[in-house]
């Protein structure tokens, strides 16, 4: 368990070397500490224990021996007006490893501990600055690499998911009090709580939760981006399309059938919106076990796909398509399939007609011609996966769930508060109705943290960065 | 050119993701803009144009639409008390790429200017903040990687070679006044500049200069590395041995002869010193047209090198050394030359016998006994190269030359210098003089950027990263 008793430090800003960088120190002994480090420059050499928060001073770093390390700016955030809500002290120096190396040495003799991931943030929650859900936010803003992603982390930062879930626990609350009371009068076979009332609470909430829950879906899209599986032929040029779609060499492009064994994935994002991408062995009948393995794990990865690409050779003969269409077809019901015909530049009109008449042929499918290789038609695809992702526009207060530990606490709180509508039914007696009632509100406490343990803590904060 | 009347602003840190990031603003309506895109947070929500300087504010960044891009500690500069001397504004903001660009972008669509590499800099040595020997120091200290460059950079930041050349300089301009004033009374022959004194005082000069230049070998040394060549017969282990000094593989090593055909160079840092490996072609006899050009490369190579490690493989006959060291040791009279005797792990004593009689008669040589594939002595071979670079002990107070472009000014003075010599020896007139002296002048005023051109700048911070 960490202490937060003691004073940290660490590098805040990116690794590597830059104009600058900033170096974090937090806690009790934070400015008594840089005093013993850092002088002021000019006149005004004041020590910092005597200046006032949020100032920005200019001066030196030095060594025991007195050698200067660099020049640099300090802030000063006196508590509780910093992140954590401890004395913080912030070095603004040159972005050279060394310097940054150097100083965060001399804190680490001069008393400081080295801070753990996320270590930061966790004393801001510690200390009552944000709940835990609000603390993830922040690790889920830095990640964020979209528009709406930044938007979901932004509201679950300042608290959106907070006002949703407090919400929720204050209406169970309620109940539960009225029916712990009743227990406290068990003899007497009172009812101070309206059995009526409470079944109907229990369904808005359960439908509150049922929303959240269903969110998550697109949530996880949102944020990890859209789950699209490219899948087709030996040759068809799905490798080719990859490429031109994430505009670098990354697949091995080859003439040969079979070059692309390993699925590979990868991310886009087309104008806000981020695609990733399930590239996949082609598909053929083939006597190689590890190319047979390959297959049979892309007809798997097509569960995990939102939208399917299917590229088809449009100069090959489509004969072949319908055996394909069958394993395909099957797997694609509750997606949005794409045919992709591939190569129409060397494709004569009666191989495109044939085609299309393939493709009309096919339930709720779309189609269009491209040519990976002359970037031909390459926009018109990116413009159907725009649609076909098909996520509503969300307003700055959606709560939307984003985060797997969260929904897996949300699941846990239906299921309580689906056994409390069947205690309700049954007219189960109230210490057991209590039992559940605690049991939803518990799981709800875990994704704001009003019930943590230390294993849950650790595991959230050590998927953080060092100095955040 | 670059205009210095607008405003810039890039991001400061280091590229990529990080716990926060620093975007920088600087220029005239820095603080403007800043305002039309921040607010602060809490009761005091007062514009920034109103608070006063070196002050930290909490608040958030939202675009031309309202919706927050972050939640941010703005610092606020005010002119002439900032970097640049301009006003400055520094925005802290969560290290995400996404936000990074989205912080940009709208300060841009608010008038402000991408900065060019090294313009923050540029204006600071524009505004007078330094000199360009001080603004050349910053890109120094940014780049060095060792105690020893960043104790140069340091010293050169703070002014120590701008010291050195200013005195220089000022008895350059006393000695100019004083010829020029004779020349305003050149009809009537008077000499108030009394030439013994003017020798004493070249000669003091020339001096000076002389020990600045011929600092530049070691300060290149400190600051690029001490070159040092592996040289020696194929399969004699080179590439092996470079690899366990870089403790990573980075020559292709093979069993096969003569593998490693081209020159390849690398750093390692031993105990704050820093070593430029010049991986070499092995020697042997061949008729293979490239490896023969390797060959000449090699010993071309030697020339650069300071330190020449020959690499031996005790296991062979010693009678190719011969031939060999004809080669080697004529192109190693100025250079420490350590013989290092490898695979001594497979060698019997017979063998160690033979290759120690042979390093005995090589005069100011050194040997030892290694197995780079076994690490053995590998530690022993560092502490020979660390007693070879012979670095002296750097003060804080040395002004040591680490630029090639200082050099090169230092050189055309010394010429300058040298010229006025001659100049007095030979009785020259007073206007000859004068342009000899306004010559040396110049060229001392090109380091410190009392003279300087568009185009100097330009390459100069060029080389600069982005944000600084």
């Amino acid at each position: 368990m960490n202490r937060i008793d003691d004073t940290i430090c660490a590098v805040s800003t990116a690794a590597g070397v830059g104009g600058i960088a900033v170096i974090r120190v937090s806690g009790p002994d934070a400015i008594e500490i840089a005093d013993r480090v850092f002088r002021a420059s000019g006149v005004n050499d004041m020590p910092l224990v005597s200046r006032k928060s949020h100032t920005l001073i200019y001066g030196e770093v030095r060594d025991e021996t007195g050698n200067i390390i660099d020049e640099v700016v300090v802030s000063l955030f006196r508590k509780p007006h910093s992140y954590t809500a401890e004395d913080v002290v912030e070095i603004s120096c040159h972005g050279s490893l060394y310097i940054q190396q150097q100083i965060i040495s001399l804190l680490l003799r001069q008393g400081c501990r080295m801070a753990d991931a996320g270590e930061f943030t966790r004393r801001a929650f510690a200390n009552g600055k944000m709940d835990l859900s609000q603390a993830e936010a922040v690790a889920d803003l830095i990640a964020s690499s979209s528009a709406a992603a930044h938007r979901l982390a932004m509201n679950q930062m300042r608290g959106g998911f907070s006002r949703e879930l407090g919400a929720l626990r204050e209406k169970l609350l309620d109940f539960a009090s009225l029916i712990e009371l009743e227990l406290d009068f068990s003899e007497e076979e009172v009812e101070f709580a309206d059995r009526e009332h409470l079944t109907q609470l229990a369904s808005r909430i359960e439908n509150t939760i049922e929303k959240l829950i269903e969110s998550f879906d697109m949530g996880n899209a949102i944020k990890n981006g859209i789950p699209t599986a490219i899948i087709g032929e030996t040759n068809a040029g799905k490798s080719t399309l990859l490429n031109r779609l994430l505009h670098e060499e990354r697949a091995l492009v080859s003439e040969i059938h079979g070059t692309t064994r390993d699925v590979i994935e990868d991310t886009i994002n087309l104008r806000g919106v981020t695609f990733r991408f399930i590239d996949t062995a082609g598909i053929r009948d083939t006597q190689d076990k590890i190319e047979n393995m390959g297959i049979e794990l892309t007809y798997r990865k097509l569960n995990q796909a939102r939208i399917v690409l299917w590229v088809i050779d449009t100069t090959q003969p489509f004969e072949n398509l319908y055996s394909l269409a069958e394993n395909i077809l099957s797997r694609s019901e509750d997606k949005k399939l794409i045919l992709v015909f591939n190569k129409s530049d060397q494709a004569d009109d009666k191989m495109k007609e044939d085609k299309k008449q393939f493709a009309i042929t096919i339930p709720d499918a779309e189609y269009l011609f491209v040519s990976a290789k002359e970037n031909e038609n390459i926009d018109l695809l990116e413009n159907r996966l725009i649609s076909a992702a098909q996520l509503p526009k969300t307003g700055t207060d959606d709560v939307i769930v984003t985060n797997a530990r969260h929904y897996d606490a949300l699941t846990k709180a239906y299921n309580a508060i689906k056994r409390i509508q069947e205690g309700l039914r049954s007219g189960l007696s109230g210490d057991f109705l209590s039992q559940d009632i605690r049991e939803c509100m518990h799981y709800l406490g875990e994704i704001t943290g009003e019930i943590s343990t230390d294993d849950i803590l650790g595991n959230i904060f050590s998927k953080f960065c060092i100095g955040k």
